[in-house]
């Protein structure tokens, strides 16, 4: 899915309150919007029961994730905002220096 | 949980089999060695019904990380093995850059 390091990594773990008020609908237009921008590389989203989910989003380089940031900031800010739709999060942007991987091959 | 950057994450992303397999007991003795393990700073781990897992971990410098990945392999080579667990994973090592966050303030 990503091509060979370097590359970024944009890592948001956060906590979501209760209740929609809007959310999958903003998130699914985020990554739309993500995935129409330069530099974009891929996105991957997980989130358990108790509500706390981790996405990783991959970019090219810093200036694709500074764009992807205003962006998102500002979607925030016009929807139900993020003391809504969060109780806490954190974003961490790193340089993936390294990557390996596995893939069962497919059953014969 | 995490201290001022610059720090490593390493960021692993999964998909599991159907099945414990002793993952379970393989998972939390994994976690409980990691946190023991100097240059550990956290972890982070959620996975969606759908069996697609993303676990961030939290390491000061990639010393640690190398000691890590050793025990790890280890682990998994004497378990019930990778392919029983995972129909695939992918493993990025990244320096973290940058970080920042939001907490609601407690009710008061």
């Amino acid at each position: 899915m990503t091509p060979e390091p370097p590359y970024y990594a944009v890592i948001f773990t956060s906590q979501r309150t209760e209740g929609d008020k809007g959310y999958a609908e903003m998130s699914r237009r985020m990554e739309e919007l993500a995935s129409a921008q330069p530099g974009y590389l891929g996105i991957e989203s997980t989130k358990g029961p108790d509500g706390f989910g981790i996405t990783v989003s991959y970019w090219s380089d810093e200036g694709a994730i500074a764009r992807w940031k205003a962006n998102m900031e500002h979607r925030v800010a016009q929807g139900a905002g993020r003391s809504a739709w969060y109780a806490g999060y954190t974003i961490r942007i790193a340089r993936v220096e390294r990557a390996y991987g596995f893939a069962m091959p497919p059953a014969a």
